[in-house]
């Protein structure tokens, strides 16, 4: 505590005119330790000092890029909002603040401890893969991000009167701040309280859960579904448990699948066979290199969130019929994104058929298990499963990721059926969503800032550098009052770094018009690559590839209603939607 | 379709009095599929009707015991809330009459699929799964129990009117009707909407999530915190990162750990060493056995939840002092209750020092890891760490679970916020739950049910038998209006099943004395084994034992402010602690 006192008297305008018997009695009592904790000034600079002798932090030295000179670096620390100067808490200043106390540098601890004693060194260790991260470029900063409800896509940082527009959330309907949706969440957190107070199993089954899921099996069309905590535990627990109870299992997963998928194939120790991204030549070589009898999962999934690809679902169940495996769909970025209910691209793909009625036969039907989340197009957070009654009882009946643990509340469990139903009967959302998608691209496109080519609702506008693609975006922030976080290693591969831009429907032309202005700024400044530099290097994930067959959007110009001739058309089609979908919105509620 | 159509009229008495044109028609749309969604009556009866021929299912048959006969079986399923005749949503009951509506029997399914394919029966396989399930009586039936804020304790079932006493919620505080927490929630609700709309890394990094990890640090006095979607997660992801990268690492486990843990390390591919449960002679002999600079992990729990035992932590901190080891302490059931702060047992070893302000050389400052949870005595939902800077860093920018997984909707991290000062500011609480503990074991001690003995809050009535305690349970549900889960296998080895009682501050000495009287009732009819009965057979689960020390519960009388002599004083003192609590939670949001 000493070393902290001392420190703090060098750093801290407050704790330098206190007088050291003060310092010595707060230090003593720990009540320094809540001060330093409450203060603005103490984690930055004590944070500044910890690193400057080793690895530099990027939120200091790489967020401010040379050319960007006119923002000092307080103002981009203050804008990022890493440090939280309104209210002085910042955890993980506030860590390495104390780590800086306990010693001048963290190799003076470790070699201090290892000269004591020749047992395991934990600290060094934890330090060590820290390093690591930070010489490899892909040591996280967390930027500090307020969706304002009232002002969505606006966020404050962390400061409370400062707005950012959020331009890379995964809240891709604004259903976070749907009315209805927060309507039915404060009535049941009064009806209901706060949380369910136990697992399914005790306490935790409810009212909530059965209309939830009940919904959600509907929305699927299948027999029954299941909620967990996140689609990452319902991936891990679904395929973990199927993996590791099917005898000799064999999982043959996309080269793009998400962790959780990952997670759970590897936690199933069933065999896994990764087959090249939606290449059904690849798989269909895999499947039929496997008798026929011995169990398969195809595991895989509609939207790649991170590239915007879409797998060809119709022709990988063909594949799953014809070698008898079962097919374990991700929809994560699906739902409530596409097809006539929002069910997903399964349910996209029969758009007609599911727009006049439940029709027998289609894609979705023919998927055995369907994964989708609630906290993305839905707005609330939570995952679940959907399938046979006999596969969904199972889950429920063995997945120790399901049985123990607390269930969700009951009031985001009512909000995200809420969410689901409205978007079941409101397509107008999903219409702008994929407008305002259309207009972000063709924009881009006019002025050769390489979007990453996909049919889907996201836009990846490629950097290729780790270090470019931080300084990208912390100008968006600092400069433009933009927030597109950028997505490194080992969110994407090294070298196609990226910023991933997500409209929703509240991002209309004149959010995106300053958008594209802004990233051409950047783009000028930092000399980013256009599509036809990466044309001259051959081209990389997709952009600038020569002779590349032009990628058409899963929804089409007559699915969207329109044909787009222009901004201001485009503009018009939108309005007109968000309208409409607020007149049924309003219907909706006074019916109920 | 067409079976499912002539049982429905056998079943329904819509469906019976509609024309078969109409039934088909509807069964051709699937229109029927949706009819039998909404149906009341629909789910029960093919339930019953497909279970009749094979394993009867507990929920019908084991639910209604022979001498409780005043009860028909049709009010046992109201009342259980199984299936709900509100809105006729059955999530699992749909399921199985879905099934039904395929085939007259499962079996049929499954041998006509055989018949025709050589591939895989994946149907067959889940079916057969689930048999072993009900075979074993391990099957789950979930109760629909609806916790009412305002009426705390008590729920409505699947009927909005009908009225139960929660006896077995793990909500072990109240903080979900906590009138501070809900209106925090309500405001963040408003301000920020249902959900963060991301990961932490990508717009879902927020003040609210500061704020929380900054008060779980200071709550367990570590450098730093980090908050996961559940503490199964936040356990899960842990140990499975740690013991994946420290080299060589072993993982010495106590018995009795939680599933999560035992997940964790498994997912870890670690060395396990399980040692026998609060065994230091045992934990000892296993550190031994392994170099002094091999890293090694002590992972328990303080409380654990199904027997109510407490880990001796400072005798297991000075193990892992001797052999250099770290510890890993999981506080789910103990945060909120334990402890002067509520930071849990290992803050409660030190209490006086603790009470008086943060002292240095404590047993929590010792513990490596703390983990603990927001969905018990916090009354929301999600879970945490606490640790080192480096350790907490290390997870934070490693685990799979953490990163690529939505954060907590603001509004939940903000509740929890509020339940963790407001319990750091309030001790009532927790004196008031330990007197309503108190009360219950010395009622139930005074008539020989068995109690397994234990120092904390739970207390855990013992059965023996998986039958009789699914039938003791239905019973108080449907007779006594009282809500008290039975646990069998897995959650606890099979010949110790048990109801597991968890009073709260709102479980006073009346609604006590109507849950004794009802046991009381349980016991005579279903001839239940009482203390007697055990010592007669030798003893199990620690009753029965003789010659057994008493054990004293580690809230001791001068920490409750009280000397129990009868139900009247405690009533008394349990009243005017809630009151004081009170006093000082105005006084909190006064001064906010």
């Amino acid at each position: 505590m000493e070393i902290l006192a001392r420190n703090s008297r060098v750093f801290c305008p407050f704790l330098g005119k206190t007088s050291p018997s003060t310092l010595k009695a707060m230090s003593a009592s720990s009540g320094l330790k809540t001060a330093a904790r409450e203060c603005p000034v103490m984690g930055p600079a004590m944070a500044a000092r910890q690193y400057s002798s080793s690895t530099p932090p990027r939120a200091f030295h790489e967020s401010a890029p040379a050319k960007a000179n006119e923002a000092s670096l307080e103002s981009v620390h203050a804008k990022v909002g890493v440090y939280d100067t309104s209210k002085g808490i910042c955890q993980h200043g506030l860590a390495v603040m104390k780590a800086a106390a306990q010693a001048t540098t963290p190799e003076k601890v470790v070699a201090e401890t290892c000269e004591k004693s020749p047992k395991f060194n934990y600290e060094e260790f934890y330090h060590n893969e820290l390093t690591k991260k930070h010489n490899d470029k892909s040591y996280r900063y967390f930027n500090n991000i307020n969706r304002l409800a009232r002002e969505f896509p606006k966020a404050h940082t962390q400061s409370e009167t400062e707005r950012v527009t959020v331009w890379c959330s995964n809240d891709y309907l604004g259903m976070s701040k749907n009315k209805h949706v927060l309507k039915t969440m404060h009535e049941t957190l009064d009806k209901y309280g706060a949380g369910a107070g136990g697992t399914r199993n005790i306490a935790g089954h409810n009212q909530a859960a059965l209309s939830l899921e009940a919904s959600l099996a509907d929305l699927h069309a299948k027999e029954a579904a299941l909620v967990f905590s996140s689609c990452y535990v319902a991936n891990d627990a679904t395929l973990s448990t199927l993996g590791s109870k099917l005898p000799n299992c064999v999982i043959l997963s996309d080269q793009l699948n998400h962790a959780s998928m990952i997670q759970g194939i590897r936690h199933s120790n069933a065999r896994k066979i990764v087959f090249k991204h939606n290449d059904l030549t690849d798989l269909e070589n895999k499947l039929k290199s496997l008798p026929l009898d011995v169990p398969k999962i195809i595991a895989f999934e509609s939207v790649y969130s991170m590239c915007g690809s879409i797998a060809p679902i119709e022709q990988i169940c063909d594949l799953a019929d014809k070698y008898g495996a079962i097919t374990f769909l991700d929809e994560v970025h699906a739902v409530g994104m596409y097809g006539p209910n929002g069910a997903g691209v399964a349910e996209h793909l029969d758009f007609d058929a599911h727009a006049q009625g439940r029709p027998d036969n289609t894609v979705m039907s023919r998927v055995d298990i369907i994964t989708g989340t609630l906290g993305k197009a839905y707005g609330a957070v939570g995952g679940y499963i959907a399938g046979s009654a006999f596969f969904v009882d199972m889950i429920r009946s063995l997945a120790p990721g399901f049985i123990f643990t607390t269930s969700l509340p009951p009031a985001i469990m009512a909000g995200a059926r809420t969410a689901i139903e409205y978007q079941k009967e409101t397509i107008s959302d999903r219409v702008a969503q994929q407008t305002n998608t259309r207009y972000v691209k063709s924009r881009l496109a006019e002025i050769g800032i390489p979007v990453v080519p996909n049919p889907s609702h996201i836009v990846p506008v490629l950097v290729g550098d780790a270090e470019t693609a931080k300084i990208a975006s912390d100008m968006l922030l600092e400069r433009f009052d933009i927030y597109v976080q950028a997505i490194n290693y080992p969110t994407v591969p090294v070298g196609e770094e990226r910023l991933r831009i997500t409209p929703t429907p509240g991002h209309g032309p004149e959010l995106a018009d300053y958008l594209v202005e802004s990233l051409e700024t950047v783009w000028n400044e930092l000399k980013c690559k256009r599509v036809a530099d990466w044309e001259e290097v051959g081209g990389l994930a997709g952009v600038g590839v020569k002779d590349a067959k032009p990628v058409k959007p899963i929804w089409t110009d007559a699915q969207l209603g329109f044909v787009p001739v222009g901004p201001t058309s485009v503009t018009k089609e939108a309005g007109n939607l968000i309208e409409e979908s607020e007149k049924v919105a309003t219907a909706i509620e006074a019916s109920a």
